[in-house]
């Protein structure tokens, strides 16, 4: 496009009782929170401090899983960013997460006639090791639980299982298409050690075919024996699968080094401003702090924790002084455990404290396009009302969904549990791999993103 | 986020009388009209050809500016793909357009006392150049025409004249702050000439600090001296603005090879589905061909013209007859001139044919979000019902605004114009630069902007 273009500004400050974006009118629309969200806006993108925050997390910090020297790194860093701020509390809340390391790097082959075929994988998290014996077998494909059981003990005893279920890439929500494939990667490893499986081999999570093994957690059912299990590039996937097809005796070598190290202190950073009038009602916004060993965690979950103190910094940059304490969390140990969002509730719980609202961006520092609203409180409705106030900024929905991870255990006190919903269509190219770097992030989205938020507290704050 | 999500489809099926996005009663979706559009998603996602075609389009034949070898490359593998698939008709429709050439590289310098400080420059499109005896003199620093005026003749008169206006980050919609910045690059040069400027150096359109220049089109007024015209990276407008600061008399040396080699010929490349009712009613989709020569011109715009092909593949992939043909046209000339646009109109009027509507992607190969509609001869409301069927597929609004430049000479014909309006937070990144290459490109994206230019014209085919 090369010719001057003259468009109305997409968000001039709406006026009362304006027709929204197709044209429908709109009622009540209150000019003076159009001002002040615009306010936030502009600062957001004129002044993208939480984008070079990010950057000195992902480039300076790098990678973050629980219990590594890296999470305790970004521990301190949070703390500090938010000290320099100025915010009215800043503080660490211990919580002790489980310690798995990677070790030396895996290896992977098929044993062919003449050669040995390299192929890419990674561990999963929480995963054993084959430790430097490895693990050879034949291998079988399987696509799902359901034929493993068909299959039996007779078929799988002493062998590799391959679970080869794509994502499917027609949803529109990348997430959807994860929920639907992703339970191989969880609980592969135990449903095929039922059967007697030696180790397992998951397509990575991704709609693409590229060459990047994306890791993830698993989790081990009680009782059941503990089996290694890799990620697979989607490439070679499809290239296993064809071997497997040529022969079906193929025989893979996998070798990897990880280990399970038990429990270690590590934090949730949290900084606040303290409300003006209800101090002891909260509104929580968050992220996770930890990410996967491989790359900086930059979408997952960089942008979130530096989105939620960005949230924080708008408010106080515009004066805003909220009624409730706006409280920024960066969780940690989202990735393999969860211990940082649940000890997080627990101790809400202990002191008492009122959580009125907590919303956590999660998916990615991509362009937002709403919010999905879980354990409402009937508070719905009046949310929605809202949304000619959001329109000029490209938010275009509340709905009933997801609330997010690490607030979910705030659900049975009573929390109204809020996520930040980006465009998920980039989500998985990134996903858990060693390419989830900063230079993936644009200034601009990620910034919305952290606007967005600070304008629904804005709202929830005044109107709830 | 790593946890399983447990989530509604985003594009399940609507049935009739649903609930929209934000919990309001929608009234008469059609079911069957849904699954049409839930079919051309799926293929679009599950088999990107159009995202193929691209690959093949930026990798192989790559920069296409009007009346060069790869814009003649260009129009060949168009016309090629589309009659391996079979259209109807496929045509090339001649077009004369300006050749102009970029020659050696550009040099710049700004001359202090004992060094030559390099900036990073690119001549503008329809620029005269310097030749190789440069041009040498102070610079001065403005923003904007009505400055030009208060300096007048005596300020101006000999020097270099420095356009540093930035585009407004706060808009969220980025085109606003281009349509608010670009008038020095279509126009500095021939106004800063009026007052006796030599040359003109233009700050890059982008909201980013980056060391790209960003090209583009002047247009030279009649009966004003034509003086050569360079784009500079916003960081290098920043180091330069600085040095004029610290000393008002900064020289600058510039030396640019660009010419203008006068009309050449070339074409717009047409292929059609034809109409099994009103085959003389025709609905156009399209993108324009030629690039800058800078790069692959990926997102400006080969993805509309990738994604027009796309359409009517969609359509004969799902085995739709539309009622109207149904024609994909790719306009040759629309960075340069706009030659393949008015071709193209005037061809239309001269065999009366009768242009119902047309629909340019001219926005970057991004998220879809809705579509803009100029001259909408009274459909729109229409258009709006179809909302709901829509927004399950993340495609919001459609509203008054922008059609696209290479479709507006149809207007005087009564053709609605339409655009397709992905989010344009990142277009600016690439926009006219050595980046924009095939890379940035996302499949999912690129193709969901296609299905949605192929739902939009089955509604308007079987509704208007």
């Amino acid at each position: 496009m090369s010719i001057l273009l003259v468009q109305t500004a997409c968000n001039t400050i709406v006026e009362e009782s304006k027709q929204d974006a197709n044209g429908k009118k709109k009622s009540s629309i209150v000019k003076e929170d159009s001002i002040v969200i615009q306010q936030l806006y502009t600062e957001a993108l004129q002044n993208p401090q939480g984008y070079y925050y990010l950057d000195t997390l992902c480039n300076q910090i790098g990678a973050r899983l629980s219990g590594s020297e890296g999470a305790q790194k970004a521990v301190v860093y949070c703390e500090k960013v938010m000290k320099n701020l100025g915010f009215d509390k800043v503080y660490l809340q211990p919580v002790k997460v489980p310690k798995w390391v990677r070790g030396n790097a895996e290896k992977a082959f098929i044993i062919a006639k003449s050669e040995k075929i390299p192929l890419k994988v990674c561990a999963l998290g929480n995963s054993i090791g084959t430790g430097e014996k490895g693990a050879q077998a034949e291998i079988i494909e399987v696509k799902d639980f359901e034929t493993l059981k068909q299959l039996g003990e007779e078929k799988i005893k002493g062998k590799i299982v391959f679970f080869n279920r794509s994502m499917n890439p027609a949803y529109i929500e990348t997430f959807t298409a994860y929920g639907q494939a992703s339970n191989q990667r969880v609980q592969g490893a135990s449903e095929a050690a039922k059967y007697g499986a030696i180790a397992v081999i998951v397509r990575s999570m991704t709609t693409n075919l590229d060459d990047i093994p994306h890791t993830g957690t698993l989790r081990y059912q009680l009782n059941v024996p503990q089996i290694p299990a890799v990620a697979i590039s989607t490439n070679d996937a499809e290239k296993l699968s064809k071997a497997i097809k040529n022969d079906p005796n193929t025989l893979i070598y996998l070798e990897t080094h990880c280990q399970n190290l038990g429990e270690v202190d590590s934090y949730n950073v949290i900084g606040e401003i303290t409300g003006t009038e209800k101090p002891e009602e909260i509104i929580v916004v968050g992220g996770h702090l930890d990410s996967w060993d491989l790359a900086q965690g930059a979408h997952d979950d960089g942008t979130g924790c530096m989105q939620s103190i960005e949230v924080l910094r708008l408010f106080k940059k515009n004066n805003i002084k909220p009624k409730r304490t706006i409280r920024a969390v960066m969780f940690m140990n989202e990735e393999n455990g969860l211990n940082g969002g649940r000890t997080y509730a627990q101790e809400a719980k202990n002191k008492k404290e009122k959580h009125i609202v907590a919303i956590e961006s999660d998916s990615g520092g991509f362009i937002p396009l709403g919010f999905s609203v879980d354990n409402d409180q009937g508070k719905l409705e009046l949310m929605q009302q809202w949304i000619p106030l959001l329109e000029p900024f490209q938010l275009f929905f509340i709905k009933k969904g997801y609330g997010g991870a690490d607030i979910s255990p705030l659900r049975d006190q009573g929390t109204i549990l809020i996520a930040l919903r980006p465009d998920s269509q980039r989500y998985f190219d990134y996903h858990h791999t060693a390419i989830d770097t900063f230079d993936k992030v644009n200034p601009r989205e990620m910034q919305m993103g952290a606007a967005a938020m600070a304008t629904l507290i804005f709202l929830l704050d005044k109107y709830l």
